[in-house]
């Protein structure tokens, strides 16, 4: 396999770091490994594979001699850079929202929609960390029986909003235990031992920037017209989302058929033994590539209907393992 | 008013402490107040309205002269001990779920149902916690509308399970902020900034007895075969629960309707200003009275749907407080 010449933008941060751990893990076929940060993180030293490497300051200048360019720095500087990359002949897999939705741009999830990788014009698009998960799950469903509508509740874990915010609710539950009260800054309510019902802005139909993309995305992935609603709720779990998801399907599916079909699928663990108390929890799946499905049953409610719980590490595939799955893909 | 003489047994636990802070703080007219508790609780002291009462060993015979007994320890020690109170001449309000679903026992919340108390034959039902908020809230939506399909997905706090249950998040989480892990005792899986899909025993259908619950409760309170499906989830949280909850109606109804509609029924507030980041939290709910909706908006996946998100505090009107107000009608 040919070796490429890799940067990295926003490599100080919690998936910037995890992108690095996941290019060792995975023996990507590096050549030249770039680190690119803001002005404030440039200068410090990372280590990768027992080497010392520097982190620059990201300029528009520099990606020259740059195959593919992985951005996790925020939707502003994506924005801004991913331009210049482009135009200078490498390939951006980007992390944040800013591309997602653009009809030029490929949104994917490689085990998912991998054909949709042959339109990019340069830019490709990781989804963000909630519908990652949910459509490795929903995709052989789908395949089997067409999904028709989606009710999804989600347990956000606080690794999704950056790393002050893992240490909000570190350092704010320490000073809780110990009886004192302190105000939030990363989060819009007290974190420790609460949910709140908001990730991102609100958008004028009352849903969430978070819920509106996780219901956006995961069309464009599934490339379907599902009807889907979700309410998108932040927890106080440092690492994985877990999802509670009510299916719908245009035809009937029966437990065992949606456990086979999960069970054949790339990427996916069957975590589900109810009289064993098994089934995937956040802390259980932190650190794991897989998506792991529990508490599969069928809905008593409504006719061909499935409920189940989907866990997986939004650091990992949620980000940054989908985005080097992604690397990979370019490199065959 | 005539003053009446109360027995409350488990009169330690978490629930019987907050009955006794209701009572007071709703001057209930009180005659005698006799507290009730297992042996090992027997001979403890509990003040109230300024006076030591000392904690009775709950026996077959400790229900003479008492007109009202509210019970709150346990469903088999309701099932031995209420029948007792039954025939010393006691109504018994139980908070436990062994007598819920008995036809000839009514399941009262008295904002909701009042009127099936009438054909009570000494015992009344206290709802589940997460029933309790569900159909304050749900009632005025239904008499408006008639509600077809439920779709709930719970974030329940661990003062549900009790006061051991309590302790264990508070010293776990410390020991997890020192580096120290912990095996749970209280829980099927590690609660400390985790969450766990599963609140008491599994059912052959693969939902939990907890979902069931609230299932076949909301059905018998509200008297209506409301299709509903609900999956039931632990959070380290100390007090108060929270739902998602998505309402499919038989007759349009819009969001302006179903918050005129909450805004006249006694016991719900609104709590909905997204542009302010205004919605409730179990931490901001905790102590409260009232159970509270947020988050109410027009389900975009579907006609004639509403989603909202309601938080109350599981030990009041969750527990004590919905069992106060029943006493409080049978002595009107």
């Amino acid at each position: 396999m040919k070796k490429v010449n890799i940067a990295i933008v926003g490599a100080t941060g919690m998936v910037g770091k995890e992108i690095l751990e996941i290019l060792d893990q995975r023996k990507f076929p590096i050549n030249d490994l770039r680190l690119l940060a803001s002005k404030k993180s440039a200068g410090s030293i990372v280590s990768f594979q027992g080497k010392s490497l520097k982190v620059e300051e990201l300029t528009e200048t520099s990606f020259n001699n740059i195959d593919i360019a992985l951005f996790s720095a925020g939707g502003s500087i994506s924005e801004r850079f991913a331009p210049f990359a482009v135009k200078a002949g490498a390939v951006v897999v980007d992390n944040t929202s800013h591309f997602r939705m653009d009809p030029n741009v490929p949104l994917i999830v490689p085990e998912v929609n991998k054909h949709a990788l042959k339109n990019h014009k340069g830019i490709i698009a990781n989804p963000n960390c909630s519908t990652a998960q949910l459509v490795m799950a929903l995709k052989p469903i789908h395949d089997k029986a067409k999904i028709k509508r989606l009710v999804i509740s989600t347990y956000q874990s606080v690794s999704g909003a950056g790393k002050e915010a893992v240490l909000e609710l570190e350092n704010h539950s320490r000073l809780l235990l110990k009886g004192q009260d302190s105000e939030p800054k990363e989060f819009s309510h007290k974190m420790p031992f609460n949910v709140i019902p908001q990730i991102d802005v609100f958008q004028e139909n009352g849903y969430t920037k978070e819920e509106m993309k996780m219901i956006d995305e995961t069309q464009k992935i599934l490339e379907s017209n599902i009807q889907i609603t979700a309410t998108a709720v932040r927890v106080p779990v440092f690492i994985s989302h877990s999802e509670a998801v009510n299916i719908q399907t245009e035809t009937p599916i029966s437990v065992k058929e949606v456990i086979d079909s999960l069970n054949e699928f790339n990427g996916v663990s069957i975590l589900d033994n109810p009289k064993e108390k098994q089934y995937p929890t956040p802390r259980d799946i932190s650190g794991k590539d897989d998506v792991y499905v529990g508490r599969i049953r069928k809905d008593i409610s409504q006719k061909n209907s499935i409920e189940c719980w989907i866990v997986a590490d939004n650091l990992r595939k949620g980000a940054a393992l989908n985005a080097v799955q992604i690397a990979e893909e370019l490199v065959k």
